[in-house]
């Protein structure tokens, strides 16, 4: 597997096709990530949540880290990772012309009502359902592709990390996989 | 859509069939997330990685939270959340026994050299291999899980939080597919 990184526009194009994130906040020393569906629009991720956690930890703390990524095997997946700051579209009159936008959004890519305004039951009794919009400022966007390769070094030193001997069957297969796919793949780069 | 608590085992149990993640650590009070392959086992969730950012990190400040899902849809997933504590298994004698048991977790489940151990270029250079073993013990784990369902409440009250009037399409849409589910599943239970 051969990892790379993303240019900006490629790490962008993949928040503005994918809706589905994870993101993390913190109170104190304790991260807490939980999946989210955002848009992507210039710079910002727009997103809306009932009253829980995450909304009391990031009003605590707005210094957040959402990855989104689109993973085919783990050998070959695209991932973005976006530090950011959490900002609350308030019901004011300041934040009209910002949630007119965020509700324009993400009706348009019809995720606005899910997952998160929901009725939740917790122990019997359900959750509040008061709604929270909120944009993500995107700081700092970072993007890395992997692809199927070649292992680094030769297949013995490299599963001699690990292995003790008793792994001889995971030896023999991997050299035998790396035969068939020099055969199949002749016109490989040098790398 | 209606969401519900996990029961413990169930949450145990998606983890035992899911093997890939988010990780979160924090540093200060920014947190960070990226996705890692894991075998759970025992309260615990094993992987490994080469060093960099998130191991430093993991290594300051070991409290960390790993998101496991499995997502059909916006309205239809399950996720769980476990709040844990990072411990490096390091390649010293006290650890053999926990690395040796790693090294089988990992390989069982075929997710043990991927996409951790792999060559990654960084700005031209090739990052160092050095491999890091570890688990995250895992001290609180909850889940959820949502499923399809009317709306709480009638589709105009709930519409008009963020509607106003210009939607009114969305309004009758939903009124239509309201009427179709209510045709389609005579016998809802009470709610």
């Amino acid at each position: 597997m051969l990892i790379q990184e993303l240019t900006r526009q490629a790490s962008l194009d993949l928040l503005a096709r994918t809706h589905l994130g994870r993101l993390a906040c913190a109170q104190g020393t304790q991260p807490y990530v939980v999946p989210v569906y955002f848009v992507y629009d210039n710079d910002y991720l727009y997103s809306f949540s009932t009253a829980g956690q995450k909304i009391e930890w990031m009003r605590a703390n707005p210094l957040v880290c959402v990855e989104a990524d689109e993973v085919v095997s783990a050998e070959q997946w695209v991932s973005v990772i976006v530090f950011g700051r959490y900002e609350e579209l308030l019901d004011t009159p300041e934040y009209q012309g910002t949630r007119a936008l965020a509700h324009a959004l993400l009706k348009r890519h019809s995720v606005w009502w899910e997952p998160a305004y929901a009725k939740t039951i917790l122990r019997g009794a359900q959750r509040s359902l008061e709604p929270v919009f909120y944009r993500i400022q995107g700081r700092q966007i970072t993007g890395h592709r992997a692809v199927p390769d070649q292992p680094v070094t030769a297949p013995d030193a490299r599963l001699s990390v690990t292995d003790s001997g008793k792994h001889r069957w995971l030896h023999s297969l991997l050299r035998r996989v790396q035969g068939q796919r020099q055969e199949s793949r002749p016109k490989r780069r040098e790398r």
